[in-house]
């Protein structure tokens, strides 16, 4: 079991990183390693208080109990195959990366059976880059997801549900990859697809100073991380391609209505989303 | 010129209707008519004090200088159809509808030369229905569109400039009614219908608390008024139809990237979109 007294390593101090190495520094963990390539992350971290030590080289994490990756997921499994052999025996690793099924098997897969991976999702993203712009604030509002598979112990899951409550999580559920990545790809990929799309499609922005909030909300996280969301995109395809077709269909159906000037079969769709939305601000 | 002591009529006191009144008597309109056919909106517009008097009998815009009605298009012309008998020589009409080719034509033939119609469209919707939604503080951040034609008068663009100022609006523009109906289609009726169809395409209110912001964001305006909405897509059905063809395009150019796993292709669309969204930010 982690407590306050067992040595953290964070690998990765980016907005993500950053910010859970300020909601453990603040929960009172006492002993929190940060690796980053970048010296002004470290300098930075380490100026607010966040980390007790910094560094490029990502031996330093042969003292650590837990290692939390906070990288994008890619470069996560390439920096567990090169690192693993400083890994101490009993330690536990974890993750933020934003799809499930493309990393579990592959980092598993990677290690022997001293060392524990559990996958987890801090969905607390946003669309800045940077040390510059962590702010575990954000987590008060935030849904964390643990992703065990039958590889994990019942103490790892424990382990990650205490440390996303000390870190102020507003919600820890847990979900199978596939539940996780499906609910992922409907709920957050295929939105940011369609921002960015609308944003695309054609340029208004002359029509900026006539913008209502309709188009705003529907565009603000057009504003989107380019480095890291194609990677996700193509690691969820096959169920991203799925709701981006049925999507498109619904399109196509309403499309149709308003063509065929089927006033009435609109006004049975606007009645179920108004119904449907309903039960989101219930749950808000 | 209309004056503080000019009669107002306000046809229909429902949430815009009544958003008029109430704004209208606090900047000081002395003489506010409002015609509606529900006695509860004539009482409750009463009890605030935002009419000076209220019938169900649209010939008591008799002795209107100005009437402005805030109806759903096809009852606001046929309003204008059974009711011009009872217009005043030099009286001002005004309306509140959504979408302007199809009405202003129509409108203005019902007319004779001694009634000017000026069109204009507040841009402060919601998705509630009725007087007691009303809300007048709204307008401190809508747009005022004024949608003069070529049989307009400079007198009454600056009397329905003056009207906006007074109700508090934001910022106040003219535009032709195709630049209107072309602003409209993509910045407001394309966004609703994306809406509609994101809640509509899959049931995921089990989903409900994994719901971050994007989601939520990009579905609010899916609580809609169904009344409403249908009859403004069929009248801008063109345009909006087309703008759904180069979104639904836009769609399937980034689905065939995700395919194809070509990263740097998204990278390019994100980074686009990014730079387009930051313009609207800008000018918020």
């Amino acid at each position: 079991m982690i407590t306050k007294q067992s040595s953290i390593g964070i690998i990765g101090l980016g907005v993500l990183g950053g910010s859970y190495a300020q909601a453990l520094s603040a929960a009172g963990y006492r002993s929190i390693l940060g690796v980053d390539i970048d010296p002004n992350s470290i300098a930075w971290a380490k100026q607010q208080g966040w980390i007790t030590e910094g560094t490029a080289d990502s031996a330093a994490v042969q003292n650590c109990d837990l290692v939390i990756c906070c990288l994008y997921p890619e470069v996560f499994v390439n920096w567990v195959r090169d690192n693993r052999k400083y890994f101490k025996k009993g330690m536990l690793l974890s993750d933020v990366t934003g799809v499930k099924r493309a990393v579990i098997d592959r980092v598993q897969e990677l290690l022997d059976e001293t060392v524990e991976f559990i996958a987890c999702h801090p969905m607390a993203g946003r669309e800045s880059k940077g040390i510059h712009y962590a702010d575990a604030n954000r987590f008060k509002n935030a849904n964390f997801i643990i992703v065990p598979t039958a590889s994990n112990s019942a103490d790892a899951v424990e382990t990650m549900r205490a440390l996303a409550q000390d870190m102020g999580f507003k919600r820890i559920s847990c979900l199978s990859a596939e539940e996780h990545d499906r609910m992922i790809s409907y709920l957050s990929q295929l939105t940011h697809v369609i921002a960015v799309a609308l944003m695309n499609a054609d340029d208004n922005t002359h029509l900026a100073e006539f913008t209502g909030d309709s188009f705003r909300d529907l565009t603000r996280i057009a504003r989107i991380n380019e480095d890291m969301w194609p990677e996700l995109f193509v690691l969820n395809k096959d169920y991203l391609i799925q709701d981006m077709d049925v999507f498109i269909a619904e399109l196509q159906e309403f499309k149709e209505l308003i063509a065929a000037e089927d006033i009435e079969g609109m006004r049975q769709k606007l009645i179920q989303s108004t119904a449907r939305r309903a039960q989101f601000d219930k749950e808000a």
